[in-house]
């Protein structure tokens, strides 16, 4: 994966000047919360991707690099929202913007970043581009009142669990993928494939997030493991652990994930009887099947570099750290 | 005003249709809170105003409902997050979604309407609308990060306040007969008057609102009276009296700004200042300059039904209860 960020640096760095370019509001504040979280170290794969496909269709300019950009607007957006639904404190190593400035702030400017990126989105006057980019938008909106839904709910069925992920986050993937082939002049076979390829990587990605939660090593268990269950989140190694393990530690695990508390044993009892029944085995397996789907999805183009480049992002994202 | 209900009684009864129409999420909790604030009881100006604007161009057919209806979806959308933002409880009588749902169910709801009206905004496949809709949403979230901004902060100059309520407030107004005009094949003249028409009705909206909520009369005296000040929230008839009163009443009153607390006894108070020192004179006098604006915007039409209803609604923008 150092390759292929080492080999596109140029354009992420045509990307991060139009990050930087856009945070022109006349009130500072909302230039100063957005520039924190858009400055926090975020690994740019969505612009990444957008570009990749962009390229593989055959692009030639450098228009790709604002869509990039705002694609990253929207998914920051998201992140701040996101960070006022979970109360979370840190992201990423730092303070959210939500310790810092308030959930207030972090809710309006989340509005700010979204609605920006929608006015620059549109300057584009592609109406491909509109109808995929507001699509995937209204479906993480749906994912996330959906995951909300089943907060603190273990009985919640692995399709249900795919549906929550494909709409909270492959959507906006999917979407930077296919606006990558939109403007790059790839045919509708190829938009659609490339679509689906990011479909396929962005559930990938999730169940691997969701999975790293409990996928202890020695330096990293404690505190920064088990968010999702303190969140009465039940994701996908959490489920199937729940079908096989022993009813009592189901019930202790159904009533933590009701208080949404937890103490160093209970996570360390959870991580290893995951272990034991297999449950972070099953799920990255799950994880590796979508990653394969997905490079099949580019069995359609013809070898090149950017399709080499696109096989290692799918493999990375059930390969990378946290 | 009555009769401009009664005369748009069935275009009005268009827009309800497309209101529940798109009420469609798969998610049933999303359209559960959705219908909860979609059907609280609000007076659907802004489709008002666009259908108005629409016929004032001409417009014959019936498209302009759904256009409506969007902008109602995002005038909601705005509303589901002001209410978390100001930790508000009641909505026009009835309880807040926040209230009934939780702060993060009206996040994201609030999200899914926005998301969901701009995907069926592009569907219109019109340059103009997106542009002036997606720069309205812009401005709606810079203004409410800069109310923020201010907020228990009494210094700020009037200037600053209007500059607030047109962002926040008569951005979208503006929009709603902007989009009218475009839908009802308007010149570009045209469509710039209703605009500027909306914002001038928008800020009198605005501005009106604010000094209702000092605006005592026996009944309503209360508890209902003074939420802008509980908030911290610096509006016309209060900067008015700051400039205006003594420095010990001045103090008690940043005081209360600050601590975000009044009792009744301190809000008689300062509603007997404000009608001693002529604050709610004053800032229903500038409401109603707003609206002799707005008026005059309408010179460059003929007379016609669409432009008296409009003229009558301008007026009912400082004529009306809360």
């Amino acid at each position: 994966m150092a390759d292929v960020w080492d080999a596109y640096r140029d354009e992420l760095e045509g990307v991060e000047d139009q990050v930087r370019k856009n945070l022109d509001s006349s009130v500072t504040l909302v230039n100063t919360v957005a520039a924190h979280i858009l400055n926090s170290g975020g690994k740019r794969i969505r612009p990444l991707l957008l570009i990749l496909c962009a390229r593989l269709c055959g692009y030639r300019a450098t228009e790709h690099h604002v869509l990039a950009s705002l694609v990253e607007y929207i998914h920051t957006a998201t992140l701040l929202h996101d960070d006022v639904v979970d109360d979370a404190d840190i992201r990423r190593g730092r303070q959210t913007a939500r310790k810092v400035w308030g959930n207030q702030i972090s809710i309006l400017v989340g509005d700010y970043l979204y609605s920006k990126a929608i006015c620059h989105i549109v300057r584009f006057r592609s109406q491909a581009i509109n109808e995929v980019l507001s699509e995937a938008c209204r479906k993480m909106a749906e994912g996330e009142v959906l995951q909300l839904y089943y907060n603190g709910n273990p009985q919640i069925i692995e399709s249900e669990y795919v549906r929550i992920v494909e709409n909270k986050t492959a959507g906006l993937i999917a979407a930077a993928c296919r606006m990558g082939a939109i403007i790059g002049g790839g045919t509708p076979e190829q938009q659609a494939a490339l679509f689906q390829f990011g479909e396929h990587i962005g559930i990938a990605f999730q169940v691997a997030d969701d999975t790293l939660d409990y996928a202890a090593n020695g330096e990293h268990l404690g505190k920064s493991l088990g968010q999702d269950l303190r969140q009465g989140k039940a994701t996908l190694p959490l489920l199937h652990l729940l079908q096989h393990c022993s009813e009592q530690d189901r019930q202790m695990i159904k009533d933590r994930m009701e208080t949404r508390s937890l103490t160093d044993a209970e996570l360390l009892r959870i991580v290893t009887l995951m272990q034991d029944f297999g449950s972070i085995a099953y799920a990255m397996d799950r994880a590796r099947q979508f990653v394969a789907a997905a490079t099949k999805d580019l069995s359609i183009f013809e070898d090149s570099s950017p399709r080499r480049a696109l096989a290692v992002v799918a493999d990375y994202m059930v390969n990378r750290d946290r």
